[in-house]
């Protein structure tokens, strides 16, 4: 079985958590010990791991904004790059470090990966995607007249910064992933979305969506399943509501019509459903949208939203 | 034949030019041409690349170092592992546009590297390994009180932060780097020397010397000839003096007893000599010492320095 799995929000930063190295690398090794636990490891699981970096291309930025003086600014891709060679690394050096100790023999590759995007696309022009931490709205709006980015409040949770987050295109090393997984290497690729390139592979300053890049891969790969991993064990209709209620089975069209209805909050769970819709429609079997610690659960089908054709 | 290409120097970056992002990536493109022109790209050609990460990982210190007040400073090896990514993104993204345009159908790979030293490496104990700009000796001296880290006079170019280098051991994913040169594609690896790594895969604050860390990966993959490419076209004795001399073939002996009477310079052409040295010695053909600019010439035997056995 063929499995892409993204890993975003708490499996690399508790809520409530500062942005020291330390957290990253704690949460990394919970979040692969839950993988271990869940089965994920097992020869019959040729597998890819991704990963977000909303806060960390975030915290990117803001050291080069604040350091502007002294060094130049780097383009918002070349900062999506540098998060997956850091977050990257951790990531493997647990791998290696957790298939090693449990006698596992298998290899792991961290890819640094391009994702083809439109120069075109209107996402460009309409910033929208969160990056960075939370801020107060009087820090944002300071941030803003410095920066000249635009900031937006979050699904209620506070103020950030936002830039263009074109659709994903093509994972140009989706070919070479896919004959590495098929050799039983572990994969991690497409870190923070895959660094945004357009035809001729020059970056665009942008941030891609990394579960709908994922999603991408996916379909690339011809995997079966996608699992999507964030903060909390379900999607929830009525969120944060006292009509709260966790989606259990879902299919697209149910998906979809929930979405129209306005369940799912943008820069947050919207993102995820969206990938679902389009990991099912181009063919995929069956999306998991559940958190790190019920990844067991979810193998036995107790646990997590299961998005079906 | 199957080659190991070390970039370092002016391969990213021309003496005098400043941090942008735009000098290392016009610079990588320029190298990476000069490659193809060498033919180093030629079907019969099992290429990989390697790169340095000096000035970029001292960059990434001071803008972590400047930023403290605001974000937690990350570890050393962390910060070669961000150098890793967006470097190896640049040379990622030139060679997938110069490959294509020439019609060459092969694959690329940039893989986050660790590499294995020993925590009782003594250098670790005695930083040696100049990262980042040279400064001036008071400005020099001002950063060392604030950072606790030591300074050192570079080659009489200046003054620079020093760090811990200890001896490459182990290139992790040197099987994995094989196998895919084996089968044909072109892989950019062990940038900035690697990441230091213990025996568990745990990060060692320190920065490997490139040149040393790519001898190694040569002789992991049984590689015939290794690239040294650096500033000058030929390894010189009495360098800087009127009485300067290139060298042109020379073998490990002789280059050992031009090492001893200190004919080359800590911190810039020794490290080089040592990896050409134990290369050899471990094995290896031929290491070729030159200038990116020269490659052609070099591949004709007309220009750069010959370390045979």
């Amino acid at each position: 079985m063929k499995v892409v799995v993204a890993l975003g929000g708490n499996a690399l930063r508790r809520k409530g958590e500062g942005m020291d190295y330390e957290v990253h690398y704690e949460n990394a090794r919970r979040t692969l010990e839950n993988l271990l636990e869940g089965g994920f490891f097992s020869p019959n699981k040729k597998l890819v791991i991704t990963h977000g970096n909303g806060p960390q291309v975030g915290m990117e930025f803001m050291r080069h904004f604040l350091t502007k003086e002294r060094f130049p600014m780097y383009p918002l891709h070349a900062l999506t790059a540098s998060t997956q060679g850091w977050i990257g690394y951790i990531l493997e050096a647990h791998l290696r470090a957790l298939l090693r100790n449990k006698g596992i023999e298998r290899e792991v590759a961290t890819l640094l990966t391009m994702v083809r995007v439109s120069r075109d696309d209107p996402a460009l022009r309409s910033p929208s995607k969160p990056i960075g931490d939370f801020m107060d709205r009087s820090e944002a709006l300071e941030l803003s007249i410095l920066t000249g980015l635009p900031v937006k409040e979050d699904a209620g949770r506070g103020w950030r910064l936002v830039v263009g987050s074109p659709r994903p295109l093509e994972v140009i090393n989706a070919p070479l992933i896919n004959s590495l997984i098929e050799a039983g290497v572990v994969v991690v690729a497409v870190g923070g979305g895959g660094i945004p390139v357009d035809e001729k592979f020059s970056g665009v300053p942008a941030v891609i969506d990394k579960d709908r890049a994922s999603a991408l891969l996916g379909l690339e790969v011809r995997a079966d399943v996608l699992y999507i991993l964030t903060q909390i064990p379900f999607v929830y209709i009525n969120y944060n509501t006292p009509k709260q209620k966790p989606l259990r089975e879902v299919g697209i069209h149910e998906l979809e019509r929930l979405k129209e209805e306005g369940h799912f909050a943008p820069g947050s769970m919207l993102p995820k459903v969206e990938a679902a819709i389009d990991f099912i429609r181009g063919g995929g079997k069956k999306v998991v949208i559940t958190s790190p610690e019920y990844l067991r659960e979810a193998e036995r089908g107790e646990v997590g939203t299961f998005v079906l054709p």
